[in-house]
């Protein structure tokens, strides 16, 4: 017998990834018992968010504004176009800090079980970007799966006719990685592309 | 470089209990991605929620009606009254549907360590119910932790002087549970605690 309003509450919350029914009616109460200091600033937050968000049209980022924040910012470097799968994979790398060029996001990856074909994803918008005069390397960083690798083997022969370098993310053992809890696939790549010290 | 508006809600959504910075991104993602069925009916049903939901000055459950749901359902029995630690143990309890009497939240348990003591507690109001001519049992149903049963304890104390009975939750082996992963306390208490067949 919980009120309407909060069952409403817990249904919603549940379908967040990464909340089930447990945690949703732990959120609700946490939200609850933080009425002002955190349950009204994130329905304002959502309501503005929902208002607000919308996909930038040159590289498929979310943002505010339109053009993107970093396709608007003039600092940034036109001639490097870095391609990933997903929003999140763009946050990642710009986290990172390494990257000062310019992305374009697909919108997910070729796959035949999914039914995601290349007119799914944005591919004819990259070639163009990447025929334009500016543009001289298109990095591919793309998820090192399956769909990911296809993605990007298809991604390369469009790209085949722009005068430009297609490149992919190095493999290797990751930073503070241990041999040991490697995968042997991880292993024999890094060893292939050993480099010299 | 994410846009203020997504770096807001993330914050907000990271604040969640269940939720890390990675599982925001995340649910902000998702919640962008479903707009119109999730984003936008998750900010009204929290500014709804925030609006409606009060304390239930009897009983103490969260609700967007006072007196709540339980303390004004006719059909309930006004002369059993569970107690409770918290909202959280009232829903668990009516999942279980075992219960139809009355309940009464304390809002935590006595706890030296947090600075908790029983008048941070809703312990008198709960003696006043307690002596009321309709209560005639007070199940404690308070977690079986030092602290919970410590609090179990003094509010048996405290109604001693009321003309009902005082009981406790059984303690013993949780349904589908097995012997081996049981604790030897649960396991000790059990044995002592044994019925006949």
């Amino acid at each position: 017998m919980i009120g309407p309003d909060i069952d409403r509450l817990i249904q919603l919350l549940a379908k967040l990834p990464g909340l089930g029914p447990r945690s949703a009616r732990r959120a609700a109460l946490h939200l609850i018992k933080k009425r002002d200091i955190l349950m009204l600033p994130l329905a304002d937050a959502l309501a503005t968010a929902a208002r607000t968000i919308v996909v930038c049209p040159i590289c498929g980022n979310l943002d505010s504004r339109e053009p993107c924040t970093l396709c608007s910012d003039p600092r940034r470097d036109d001639s490097i176009l870095c391609v990933v799968e997903d929003v999140a994979d763009l946050w990642a790398l710009e986290r990172s800090g390494a990257f000062r060029g310019r992305y374009h996001v697909l919108g997910g990856t070729l796959s035949a079980l999914d039914g995601v074909g290349p007119d799914d994803l944005r591919i004819t918008s990259l070639v163009q970007r990447a025929t334009g005069t500016a543009v001289r390397e298109v990095v591919l960083a793309l998820n090192a799966t399956v769909d990911g690798q296809t993605t990007a083997h298809y991604v390369t022969e469009r790209l085949a006719d722009c005068a430009i370098t297609v490149s992919r993310l190095a493999h290797g053992v990751p930073l503070g990685g241990e041999l040991d809890y490697l995968d042997d696939g991880t292993l024999a790549t890094a060893l292939r592309a050993r480099r010299p010290m």
